[in-house]
């Protein structure tokens, strides 16, 4: 099958509008991605057609909704190649997922004396939890591997960190959701094991641009979210071996949740329901079970691909432009670019940009530490693409920065 | 403005099919509502026309979304007359906004001596977070007031438990989700504060079904969720009090909660933003706005009123039917009713009535001990109305369970 971008685009309404009169150049998908109408109908249809709440009723409406939500897990295995269904936690979304492991794995299997490592270029969300861990008093320490000045990370470090083997988990990013960065995965999956630690992945930013595979990677954790992947708000994914959800203690108590209560003592239901309390997001689920047959059928390859192409073109253009400084460049990439540019404020860059119809983020991308570490405390502009963004778009925001330049020198 | 049941109907689109050939009789809208095409509509036009991330791009859509999320708090606030919008947090569910008080409030506030208040009829969403917080070692007490024969609150025990000053967070329902009670909030509030304790209201029934008024009840806490007044799923409120916001620890960490991050320290965002990390549930605010609209416009009195003739016709009904045993007679209820009949499993029941159309569950409601203290343990079936149920659907209800009697004998 042929990756024929404009025809993708058309399955995409909201590309569909000018806004101030300018075609729309959407360039955070990043921060969360557009939804194609396959998603948006198949939430209206389960609206209008099959709705009730799950697990619960004994009547045709609901058996309808439980089967099209546990559905929706068998297609977030087979999406991920998860062994086995019962691996897929549905959570609100990454963060909640990240926290559910910070706070039941956390607080409940990791020992006084154990240390969290993670890096400096983590998302906050894969950041502050294990601060706030840290910061318990639990005797849980908290540690920072190093990235390097191509905005990598430095694999000597993580091994120095590792050494005494004192972390019980590593917990990093896949893809970094500021340079881009992709982390080696399979390799860091084997030094956190030889050390005697569990990993989990942050892949909020990869599991959208690269095919992850559970079985292949080995990995112990591994989280995503619905809203970059095409799909609805509401929803994120918390994908768990079967055998750390058995030795996690619940997180967050309700309906769904137990296998009996009595007023003295209560059961847990196994896995995962044990970490589903309460009403699920079922239309999310069936949303975005719809994004994953979405992008299922372009195929990731295909996605990747396109996405390699776009990256490519992206360095070639930006590298052009004086006074733009990039941060990162790392080997491994995909589509997300932080920049800088002489003169700007990112603030005031990004604004400048809008103008033009281009809709990019300026800030800390809730990466602070890692923008002091580049010495960009006052923030960068970042430029995030997706499967429907065109070489043609990243040409029209090459051509508005060089306007720019011009602009604030 | 008349109540028109028919009318309103025409705006519920799952209404309109039939299910197995007979038209739908839904009767499980405490479980979860159906959707008025106004929500549906309105998460269209959101992803269609007016999406991205919230609170960090700056940009249009962006800009625009944050608009939309934030006018979804104002409405929510109007909704129940909350003082103020930063009152309003918004969550995943119920449930989650009940373990955010548990976890923060009951273990960032409360102290070891002190006691939690629940009642036997509580939701397990507002009965396993206090267990939980209970069995966790931290010397916090868990009482349990006790429901009498009729299905209401008994408040001389509430008072006697609340007696030695040692309770510091009552934490009951305002309708329960089995009997239909309504717990008398307001004496509920003067009887709390008077003994020096907090209250918390699971309102996930009540909020649907009558005016709620946050200045004029006065207590510290009210939950309820989206998915059950007409609104999305993946979405739940938690109101509370700033000053109460103010002394809390966060729950979650990640961005959107925080007003600085360095490798060392975190500083938290202002309420209510330090209580809603990660990418909040935008789509399912501009739904739940949507919602909030659609009732109002009906108006609460007369959603009340409404369900006043249901409950009075139904329990006219019902207790003409031999051999049914109706679970609490409450002066105060809603339009919930919990059942058995001589001689037929619950399950056994549902499905008998699903067969003819009829939208029931079968089992113990997520509320174990409230049928262990009826002697029910086996469940109950529960119907349960919305603003679209009809006396018509009542009289088919009590038509099929006078078949069913027969059919069981």
């Amino acid at each position: 099958m042929t990756f024929d971008v404009e025809r993708i685009r058309r399955d995409f309404p909201i590309l569909q509008q000018a806004i101030r009169g300018k075609p729309l150049v959407f360039l955070d998908s990043g921060a969360s991605a557009q939804k194609p109408r396959a998603v948006i109908e198949a939430m209206v249809r389960c609206m209008e057609e099959r709705y009730a709440n799950v697990h619960r009723g004994a009547y045709f409406l609901s058996e309808a909704a439980t089967e099209a939500y546990e559905a929706a897990r068998g297609a977030v295995a087979g999406f991920i190649n998860a062994a086995d269904p019962r691996e897929v936690i549905f959570t609100a979304n990454s963060t909640a997922a990240i926290n559910l492991v910070a706070h039941s794995w956390g607080r409940g299997v990791l020992r006084p004396g154990q240390a969290v490592l993670i890096s400096e270029m983590e998302h906050h969300a894969n950041m502050v939890p294990w601060q706030m861990l840290r910061d318990e008093g639990r005797g849980i320490e908290l540690r920072v591997a190093r990235v390097t000045e191509a905005g990598e990370l430095d694999l000597d470090d993580v091994a120095a960190r590792l050494a005494d083997g004192k972390v019980g988990l590593v917990a990093v990013t896949h893809m970094s959701n500021v340079l881009g960065t992709v982390t080696p995965a399979e390799r860091l999956v084997r030094m956190a094991h030889e050390a005697g630690a569990r990993i989990l992945f942050d892949g909020s930013q990869a599991a959208v641009h690269r095919r992850v595979d559970m079985q292949a990677l080995g990995a112990d954790f591994y989280v995503f979210t619905g809203h970059k992947l095409y799909g609805p708000t509401g929803i994120g994914v918390l994908w768990a071996r079967l055998e750390h959800q058995e030795r996690m203690p619940p997180f967050l108590g309700g309906g769904d949740m137990i296998s009996l209560v009595t007023l003295d003592r209560v059961e847990w239901a196994p896995p995962p329901a044990k970490f589903e309390a309460g009403t699920p997001p079922i239309v999310e689920a069936v949303g975005l079970h719809a994004a994953i047959d979405y992008v299922s059928a372009i195929g990731m390859p295909a996605v990747e691909a396109h996405e390699r192409r776009l990256v490519d073109h992206a360095m070639r253009r930006l590298s052009d432009i004086e006074g733009l400084g990039l941060l990162g460049r790392a080997q491994d990439r995909g589509g997300v670019f932080a920049f800088s540019l002489d003169n700007a404020h990112a603030h005031d860059l990004a604004t400048l940009l809008d103008r033009a119809g281009i809709a990019v983020r300026a800030g800390r991308h809730c990466a602070e530490p890692l923008h002091a570490r580049f010495g960009v405390e006052s923030g960068t502009v970042r430029a995030s693409f997706g499967l429907y963004t065109t070489e043609g778009e990243i040409d029209y925001l090459a051509e508005a920065l060089t306007k720019a330049r011009e602009f604030f020198a």
